[in-house]
């Protein structure tokens, strides 16, 4: 990687986000580590789109599938989740799978040496010296950026993808949200000019948190919060809307909304994140995508859901062609071979592979 | 895969076995989904026993090796193991690796989306979105079979293999089992006109009740089913036996049975499935496969167990050449190789590489 | 593999370590089994760490790293760790898939068969029967040298790694810690006649017991025990090492130390060994390594630890050229590399490529 300083980590955790973003990419729009959404420019995130609908191109053939494995079959990626999480993991270790890159996996960190009272940190810089990318998932909010920081620090710097840390950060669902709604408009001029309506946990769900700040690099994009008052959306995200000229709505009134909206993104209640003892009795049934909602969405609309749902979509829903989030997951994966493959410096080898496929 | 209507599922569900059979399989002999052992018919068997031993034939040099993996090796694979099981599991996962499919996999629920109240139904359905194949293990009856029918109705119906669901099927050790009774007999006749003596708890061993189903498909096949009056096998199979005309015989007197089979089927008592506080004091030591028991198998008998094994046959017994266990375990492997061949519509590469090889 | 007898298990644990070496290695110098420390003598450990730096140095280009997978592509291990360790399986894991054995894992027995009453060994030995490698971790001291012998008996003898078991033995991490001795004294006349400190918990570290036995094969080696009392080496050791003609002296002046070695080893409190209720309140602040003991450190010493540590090493000290932990790391996954590629009669293939490279 580059000549670059990284300063001493009370001093870079003081930075800003941009400042940060800096530390964490190449001038040539390389990432060394993927840790916060705000750290992706528009111009990053069209190459990324582009790359990734250009892989799944390419993969529809087994010539296809068989150069994609082959352009990361000389390296292995540790996939470090010390929290639960299937979804995530699977997409990422599928991701890598389809690159060729080995994947090798904690995700019980008690059979680990923390066991034996050894520091977090520690334990993933030793296991960092046997892979070539670490995909971590973690707990505890700022974790993946403190390894990034550390591992800038040693003559072996792998790269760090922040698969999720704390109730803050989860960049890659930010990418596959913002991958979702630029396939879906592509053909009908953009992302830029639609409204997006946000639905359900606005307070804690942190996928909305991240798109909703991602958006802002879209032109003319108008947001509806749509929520029960005890769960809208946190001031912070509003304060940088502002700052950013988006216009938004904050609402509970959801069947106006569902009219109106381009792409309704719904949430559910996270209640994992709750207090023991504290009791939130909130009435979300309002909050709910019912059949009965099919027949005044839009045409052209289409209905997104991080997963996984409980009862915020019905069943009977996922029929309909505008139910996107089955979609969705499966443009995780491929956002996420993107991802890799822009970190590796691999993308030229796409659109090489690429220009000669629909030459 | 060619056209076909799925029905909704409460009428899918009241078919019976060989209507659901039909949905599940091409009219020339490829499966969609391996879901329950009575799908499979003679031909069916006859072509899968061959093709697992031309493909471990293939496998004897690095060559073959090499091309068994290319197969499949643009392809990946879940398992989903909801239920303990490192034998089947291990068993898979080779199979898997031996054809080139990329295994990952899923083996504690508890580390799922489930947690956060999300449908089993849904878990499946988002992880099926990142692979080619599901191989899986649930502990509700029938689950397989519904994840089959849920994928059948969306755009992306990856195949299903059940690799045990509920206490009732288990279809790839039914497939294990002919194939190690095939093997055996394949230079002296094959199964037709053997007897076989199913020995222990009958009542609860899936493994018997299908394998014992399966065998009304090869005609002149005695059974006898050895065991104390209160684990005897269920009379749902006994009269799918009479129908079929098979000679059957219930006993508990085993010395007996031992020196008259060609091949005996050792089973454990299958006390998971007693319910809590339930005592079965029942005396199995006279249903166990002692040394002494040697001298009076037939020379030319195979001694067969589904594993694992507690007492009921005596280690010392292990080194015998008719003692089959553990050869059945690779024989499981190889059989799986051979369904996933089949899935695949990989066979006419094995058989053309086998053609070149022994030409 | 050669012909060889094995004896009958009683006969085959009363043997002496050299009798059992016999057993599982050939007389070329290729190892059936890699059970324990002492089955290695000096020319196998030199040539391993030969083969060990040549492969690294292969691994430096993607075509270096393709030619090593292409090694052992055709073959698969399992890793059964039936006790917690991470740091150890993902150097295996990563280790298989440098040489591109395909790795099967069984991290966690509560899921195995042996919940439903199977023997370990029937256990293991089922498992065997899908893999061509098996590598172990298990509670129970000798249990890997139990498996090995039981195959030895079989008609598929898979090779076993013995991963740590019990107290006494982890064979690879002595081979490692020998292997990161020569790598930083190779320029410098090699291992022979340095002074090397053992520093901490010398009476249940394994790593210490096994690493003292190898280096008796270094002729001029001196060895500085450093540890309270209550917790020095074992007799045992001692013994060997008089036996040996190695100098060695005990002490728990660790200052007076720190300046006199070539290499010092740092190891932690073992109190997992600790049996329930005892308190061991020993002072072990003495023997942790500072950044003050940087400036008393010889210039061209080095300071080792096999991790995990907790307070025995300074985190302010890692950044040091001295520190050698990190590397001891990478070291380790190096190693069993080699191993593995002895194991498998690989290494003239690694001698071959590598002659090329340095024509």
């Amino acid at each position: 990687m580059e000549d670059r300083v990284m300063p001493p980590w009370e001093e870079f955790k003081a930075l800003g986000p941009s400042e940060k973003a800096r530390l964490f990419q190449s001038g040539d729009g390389r990432v060394y580590h993927a840790l916060f959404a705000q750290q992706f420019g528009r111009a990053f995130l069209d190459a990324l789109c582009e790359t990734a609908t250009r892989t799944r191109r390419i993969a529809k053939t087994k010539g296809g599938r068989m150069f994609l494995q082959s352009l990361l079959q000389d390296r292995r990626a540790m996939l470090y989740f010390a929290q639960p999480s299937t979804r995530t993991f699977l997409s990422f270790y599928a991701a890598c799978q389809i690159v060729g890159l080995h994947p090798a996996e904690v995700r019980d960190t008690s059979t680990s040496s923390e066991l034996k009272g050894e520091s977090p940190e520690d334990s993933v810089r030793t296991f960092s010296s046997y892979f070539d990318l670490i995909i971590m998932r973690h707990p505890e909010g700022g974790f993946a950026e403190k390894i990034a920081w550390l591992l800038s620090n040693t003559e072996r710097e792998v790269p760090v993808i922040n698969a999720g840390s704390g109730k803050d950060q989860h960049p890659t669902q930010a990418l596959l949200d913002v991958y979702t709604l630029q396939r879906s408009f592509e053909a009908r001029g953009g992302i830029e000019g639609r409204t997006i309506a946000f639905v359900g946990d606005l307070l804690r769900g942190r996928t909305v948190r991240s798109l909703a700040q991602v958006l802002t690099l879209y032109p003319g994009v108008r947001m509806r919060f749509v929520a029960p008052p005890s769960l809208q959306i946190g001031q912070d995200i509003l304060a940088q809307l502002s700052a950013a000229g988006v216009e938004f709505e904050l609402t509970d009134d959801f069947n106006r909304v569902v009219g109106e909206a381009d792409a309704i993104y719904m949430t559910r209640i996270q209640d994992e994140w709750d207090k023991p003892g504290e009791s939130r009795p909130v009435d979300i049934s309002r909050f709910c995508f019912t059949p009965a909602h099919l027949k005044v969405l839009r045409p052209e609309a289409i209905l997104m859901h991080p997963l996984p749902r409980r009862h915020e979509i019905a069943v009977e829903v996922d029929s309909d062609p505008r139910a996107m989030y089955w979609r969705q997951a499966r443009n995780g994966m491929w956002i996420r071979v993107a991802l890799i493959l822009n970190i590796f410096a691999k993308e030229s080898e796409i659109h090489q592979y690429y220009a000669d496929l629909v030459r």
